[in-house]
C-alpha cells in the first residue's frame, strides 16, 4: 500500500470507530483513560529505551541542546505524562450534557446536547508528550483522534501510541479510536489533510511555520493560532505597584510562550511619571524597550520601535512600548496591530474596566491580571489542547468541550407541523 | 479596478465597519432595524419596478415558472420584507451575553462572553428578500455582512441593498457593515472566497451544486448543508395513528423542503401490520414506495429501492422504505446514510427513546414529532440564517447566536502568576 492509501485507511478506520467512542459511557472512558496512564508507567522502560534511538538520531542531525531536552524522555516525564493521562480522566464528561432545554407553544421540548465533534487530526512537534495528552483529550471527549507527531520523535510516539492502543483493544473497543501516522515523510502530513470525508478538525500545535503549513495546504477546517501579541494598557488610574507586578510577570516569568506580554501601552496622561518608573524597572530586569517617540521623550535611552515592533512576538527579553491617547487610543491600537489572544487593562476606573472588556474582541480579555493567565488550565478548563486566535468553532484557550459540538433534540408526543 | 481589486475593497472596508458594529448598543441595532423595514416598504414601488427588469431578463432567459416566482417581488412581498426585519429587531441580542462565570482558586473571575463573528459572507440563489433576511440577521448580531444573491436577482437586490444602506449612512454608521458584489461574474463569487483575511465565514444559501461550488473554491471557512435525507424509524410499540400522522406530515406537508422525510425505516416486529397499513395510506396519498425485499413482502405492489435509493434526497412524493432489526437496525441505517440533518422515532419505549436521542448524532433527533420541526423558526431559534450539517461551530438549524462567538472575559484585581 501506498503512503496515500494507507493515510486514507487510518482515516476511514478512524471515523468507523468514532461512531463506537461517541457512545460510551463516562465510566468506560474514564477506565480507559486510567488503564492508559498505567500501562505507561508500566512500559516506562521500554518507552526510554526507544526516546534514546529519537535523542541519537537528534544529536546526529545537529539538534540544538533545547530541541533535545524537549525530545528527551526519562522515567520521571512518562510518569507525568501518566499523571496528564490521569487529570483528564478525572475532568467531568462533555459529552451527553444539555446545555439547555425550552418548551414551545406546541409543547415540543426542544434542548441541546454535547456530542463528539467525530475524528480530531492533532498535528504537532517534538514533544512526545502531546501524544499521550492530546490522545487522552480526543478520547475523553468521546472522538476518534489521528495524531501526526514530528519526525524527530518518531521511534517515542510509536511506543506511546502502540502502549495506549493496546489498552483499546483490551477493552474490546475499537483500537482505530487511536491511530498515530507512522510516516516521516512529509506526505504524511499532506496526505492527512486531504481527508475532509473522515476527519472532522485539524488541530496543530507547534510553531508559525508548522500551522502556516498545515492552513495552506488542509481541505479541513484546522482551529489554530498563529502567535500572540499581547498587550497591557496602563490606565490613567492604575495602580502604580500593581502594574509593575503584572507587567514583569508577564514579560519576565517565561518570556518564550505565547501569553507573555510583548507591547506595553501608557496613558499619555501617565507618560510623565510612569514612563521612566516602566523604563528603570524593566531594564534593570535586562528587558530592552523599544518606545515611540512620546515613550523615549521621558525615557531617552530607550531603542526606537518601528512599525515592525507593533506586530513583533519578540519570545524573549524585549518589550514595544506606545504611548496612547487614552482608552480609545489603546484600543485603537490594539484592534490595529492584535493578534487576538489576549490583552489586560490595569486601571481604577469602573467604566474603562468595562468599556476595555466590552470593546476589545481578542480570545481573553483581562482586567488587573497578568497575560500568563491566558491558558487552559489556569483558566478552569482543565487540560488544554490548543488555543485558537480565529474566532469559528472555539475563540481563546480550548478545552474538553472544545472537542463537542452540539445537536438539537427535540421530545414530542405526536406533533405535526400546521 | 478590476472585479478582484473592487472586492478586496469590499471586504477591506467591511472589516473595518464590523470593529464598530461590533461596540453598537442592542438599542442603536434594534432602532437601525425598525429604520430599514419602513425604508423598504416606502421604496416598495422603486423596488418591484426594478425587480420587474429582472422578471423580463428571466423571462428572455427562459426561467421556469417556479423560479419567476421565486424571483418576483410585489408591494405585499416587500412588505413581508419588512416585516421579517421587524422580527429580528425584536429578537434578544446575543451580544454582551456572559453564558457563564467562574471564580479561579487564586480569586479571579473567568467568564465568557459573547461577541459578534465579525464579518459573514452569503452566497444565495434567486430569492431576493434573502437579501434583507440575511443582512437583518448578520447586523443584529453585531457583524458585517458582504451578500452575493443570484445575478437572475441583480437589479432586485442592488436596490434592496441600497436602501438599506443608506439606513446605516443617515445614522453616521459605516455603510460599509452592508455590501452586495454588484458583479454577476462568476468572479464575483471567486474571488469574494479568497477574501480570508477579512471574511470570516461564508454561508451558502441554495441548491447542493452552488453548495459544492463554494466549498471547492472557497480559502475562507463554510458553514453549509448538502441535503437532508431525514429519516423515520417506527419501533416495534409505535402506535399506529401517531405514525401515519407524523409520517404523513413528514412527507406530504412540503415535499420539497430539505427536512421533509426520504427515507422510512420499520421495527421487524412490527412489519406485518404496519408495512400494509403504511403503503396503503401513503400511496392513497399520491406517495411512490420504494421498500427493500422485507417491505416488499408485505406491500408486493411496491418499487424495489436500489441502493441510491438510500442516499435519495428525493424533494418529490416519494418515499424509500426499509425493515430493520430493531433499534440497533435503525442506528446502524442511519449511521450509514444520513446526511446528518434530521431523524426522528416514533415510540411508546422509554429507553428506545432515550438511546436515539442520545446515540443519532444528526442535527436534530426527535421523539414521536415531525422531521418538518427541524427549522429555526419552528425550534424557536427566531429567524434562521441557514442549517449546518457539519459539526464544527454550529450544528442544525442556525439562529442568531450561531452568528456570534465567545470570548475569556477576566476580573481580576493584580493577580500574577507565580
Amino acid at each position: 500500500m501506498s503512503i496515500a492509501e494507507k493515510i486514507r485507511t487510518i482515516a476511514v478506520e478512524a471515523r468507523q470507530a468514532s461512531l463506537a467512542m461517541a457512545r460510551l459511557s463516562s465510566k468506560v472512558k474514564n477506565e480507559l483513560l486510567t488503564d492508559m496512564a498505567t500501562a505507561l508507567t508500566d512500559n516506562a522502560p521500554q518507552i526510554v529505551e526507544e526516546n534514546r534511538k529519537d535523542l541519537q538520531a537528534g544529536e546526529k542531525n545537529g539538534l540544538s541542546a533545547a530541541m533535545l531536552d524537549r525530545l528527551m524522555l526519562d522515567e520521571a516525564r512518562v510518569k507525568a505524562m501518566a499523571d496528564a493521562i490521569r487529570e483528564v480522566a478525572a475532568l467531568p464528561d462533555p459529552v451527553g450534557e444539555v446545555t439547555g432545554m425550552w418548551k414551545r407553544p406546541n409543547e415540543l421540548m426542544v434542548g441541546k446536547m454535547r456530542i463528539p465533534l467525530g475524528v480530531i487530526g492533532i498535528i504537532y512537534e517534538s514533544r512526545p508528550n502531546v501524544t499521550s495528552d492530546a490522545a487522552a483529550l480526543c478520547l475523553k471527549s468521546g472522538n476518534a483522534v489521528v495524531l501526526r507527531g514530528g519526525s524527530e520523535a518518531i521511534h517515542s510516539n510509536l511506543v506511546i501510541a502502540r502502549v495506549l492502543k493496546d489498552e483499546l483493544v483490551k477493552r474490546g473497543l475499537p483500537s482505530a479510536a487511536l491511530s498515530l501516522i507512522p510516516f516521516v515523510e512529509r506526505e504524511g502530513v499532506t496526505e492527512m489533510l486531504k481527508q475532509e470525508e473522515f476527519i472532522d478538525v485539524i488541530i496543530p500545535r507547534g510553531g508559525e511555520s508548522l500551522i502556516r503549513f498545515v492552513v495552506e495546504h488542509s481541505k479541513i477546517p484546522v482551529i489554530k493560532h498563529y502567535k500572540g501579541v499581547c498587550h497591557i494598557f496602563v490606565d490613567a488610574s492604575a495602580d502604580f505597584e500593581m502594574a509593575r507586578e503584572i507587567i514583569i510577570n508577564a514579560k519576565i516569568q517565561r518570556p518564550g510562550v505565547c501569553n507573555a506580554l510583548e507591547t506595553l501601552l501608557i496613558h499619555r496622561d501617565l507618560a510623565e511619571s510612569f514612563v521612566p518608573f516602566i523604563y528603570l524597572t524593566l531594564s534593570g530586569l535586562g528587558v530592552e524597550l523599544r518606545g515611540d517617540a512620546a515613550f523615549r521623550r521621558f525615557a531617552p535611552m530607550a531603542k526606537e520601535a518601528t512599525e515592525e515592533d507593533w506586530h513583533a512576538e519578540y519570545l524573549d527579553l524585549i518589550l514595544s512600548v506606545a504611548v496612547v491617547d487614552g482608552l480609545d487610543g489603546a484600543i485603537d491600537h490594539i484592534n490595529r496591530y492584535s493578534s487576538l489572544h489576549t490583552e489586560s487593562i490595569i486601571t481604577a476606573d469602573y467604566a474603562n474596566a468595562q468599556r476595555f472588556i466590552r470593546e476589545v474582541n481578542s480570545g481573553v480579555v483581562m482586567v488587573n491580571a497578568s497575560t500568563r493567565f491566558s491558558d487552559g488550565n489556569q483558566l478552569g478548563l482543565g487540560a488544554e489542547i490548543g488555543i485558537s486566535t480565529t474566532k469559528l468553532h472555539s475563540f481563546g484557550p480550548m478545552g474538553l468541550t472544545d472537542l463537542t459540538t452540539t445537536k438539537f433534540i427535540v421530545y414530542g408526543d405526536g406533533q405535526v407541523r400546521p
